[in-house]
């Protein structure tokens, strides 16, 4: 899966300014099997993101090719773009269940969001949400225990999967770290159990 | 049909800042028999949605497939999107005459554009508009009688249909207020026998 | 003749956010025998306006169809948007002078303009410029007579023709005013024999 | 050789919002052997105008025929848009240089620039230019003496030749101070041979 | 190599405003082996030259051609734009390696950037690049024996060549300090041999 926006840097001055840097066709030239891209909303670039999204949809759909895409709410986007950080959730849920509403509409084949916080109120966005579902790890965790839970509890909620970036490479023993998160996703093993497998 | 314009949302910053997502050649390809695009009339993104209909209006040429375009004037533009409400009209009916002129002009083969509040000025914005008006149903009205008799009046006024989301589906029962509204624009029933159709 | 541009209205906020809602290629395949553009000089979006313009030259010499180009000064567009007011004329006759020639500068075949207010700067106004000239009719005057012999007068100074809207439409009957002009400017009747032709 | 931008005029809000309004295929067609177009050092739309060069150059590549950039710095700006004024020249003449060569390392195959005042630092842009340079005529002189020596002086200093306009077609007689031009630029003559070329 | 983007200027208002002149297809058929291009982090318009990049990193996968993007961190762009100036170096060498990173993960195929002024920290910055990375000269520094040992330096931590210019081209014998930096690019030679080679 090729990540094909991405003009924004954490150095930068404006986190959500993330245009096309690939087209769908060039991903597809690279071999790439599907394709993700990002949107904020509730910003003033709220519509341009969407717009390049929704460019990405038609492409994806003229080429045969999914597209999965993070989409955010406002209140979330600093404390994302934090490499480690205390888990935080929006002060309202709603605004989850939103943003993967408006991405399911402009055409992601996978919505990529965050988890809630609760499983109840994750379990409407699941449910409100028209197509499969992927928790963002957000920023680094560093107590893998926590983190465990964390994954356990947002497949049982109906998560298709996890998108997990620092939570896996700031670990030292990356692959422990894989390791156990598959262990949950593909073989739907307890927290506890994955935990097991993170140490062993 | 398929809406094919749609970048701004609620949460957004700007409700008039909505371009395309889709092409029309797009919609064509996932089989849409007609495009629907949204403008409005008196806002600093006029030019801008004027020019995106513009564009539909050409590409839907070529293509041989109609286009709806919903057009509402500036100070009716926060009432349309708050879920419900206390209906509304504009207070110069003049506008809505105006932006749907504007809209057949663009090349739009459907109009969709409010009610005016009273059967004396919606005539003459049916008369005045060159292409057949539907009406929008705009925020949820919780009494069907009302609901119903306003269909019923735009009808009589020439409308030629009505283009509602909100008022059906925050129905309980989105079906039967479906079939009451069916009564009145396929059958020509009065309100009465909608209201009836709507209980039964 | 088709207006390919027009994404302003007199209830918007810039007269001069005028863009193409057309291209010259769909204007040929709709049947028209020419096209018509605006623009404005001294005004923040002249610059916009004119490569407008001659990109729509452009477009015209590859597809062999003309365009015709109203361009006004700035200090005449509010009045000229106005729906009926007492004739007004620039402060400076210079400035129609020198739009005219940026017009044709710019590739119109024919320019659309207004007129000076006098016969005597008028004819500069023809001289200067390299194409046909014909005169716009700007806001409704309601006096038939005051109307004929500006048109007199203007086709007296060399205008090609007038290009007539407000001055037709508003008349209880636009056929007699209509045949009254047309009096002038192909038999080229006085003003008196146009307007005994619109009393009759 | 066809201007292909030109989107500014002096009654406009800013000489340096000169874009295309033409491109090099169309004035191919037209039959054109050259292009022109205009840029300007040190104003906020300087990356603009050098990026509109650059595209022309990789058109006039493409298509085989030359273009002569017109390249001012900010200083001369005003100046060079006054229809008559007392000949001024910039304070600093590495500015002028500066102007050549960019414009040259965007492509331009003839430069068309400023005088810088004095023979001694006008070599040296000359020199630094590493393509012909082409000194403009700028506001008229109405002293044909004193012009016509100006243009002796620029060819002595390496010039290949002038680019004059508004100090011919303000003249009487513009063929004779053409021809005056002509003997100095093409037949080598003095400013007086000159001169009394234009006399007689 | 060609460079083909360039439309900022010192004497201009936005070094950073650096956008395309020329294409990579344009390129190739004026016969470049490679394109070189530029970028800022932590500016307004990162954005945009990161997409710049990114549209270049396609056409140059399709086209079969590298390249080579400069990619220099805000607080060092003023230095960098001095003509001649004592060597200074970033507060924090972590945005020379997060530049690095950046126009890697854009696609450049060689990433030329600082040096970070002490072998300790740039031999992270090498570490942590994943394309090959060479070193940029920066205002010219008048002791060729404080530069060449500079150059020993940055090859010591496994930088694979330098870009430089100001530092050949200001010397008065161009030559000899070029084939002074040879000795220790492809011979491996130390600063000292180097400077025998210069002053021979």
């Amino acid at each position: 899966m090729l990540r094909i926006d991405g003009t924004a840097t954490s150095i930068g001055q404006d986190l959500t300014n993330d245009e096309l840097i690939y087209s769908v066709e060039g991903a597809l030239r690279m071999g790439a099997d599907a394709v993700a891209t990002f949107g904020v909303i509730g910003v003033p670039r709220e519509a341009q993101l969407s717009q390049k999204i929704g460019t990405v949809t038609e492409e994806c759909e003229r080429l045969g090719i999914p597209q999965m895409t993070e989409m955010i709410p406002r209140d979330i986007l600093k404390h994302q773009f934090t490499d480690t950080a205390k888990r935080e959730w929006p002060s309202d849920p709603e605004v989850i269940k939103y943003s993967a509403r408006v991405a399911a509409e402009l055409g992601a084949d996978i919505v990529k969001g965050y988890y809630t916080g609760d499983p109840e109120t994750f379990r409407e966005v699941i449910e409100y949400c028209p197509v499969p579902y992927v928790v963002l790890g957000g920023p680094a965790s560093n107590d893998p225990k926590v983190f465990l839970r964390f994954v356990r509890e947002a497949m049982d909620c109906g998560a298709r999967g996890v998108s997990v970036g620092r939570n896996v490479w700031t670990y030292k023993n990356p692959t422990a770290i894989t390791r156990a998160i598959c262990r949950i996703v593909h073989d739907d093993a307890s927290a506890e159990e994955a935990l097991k497998a993170f140490l062993s």
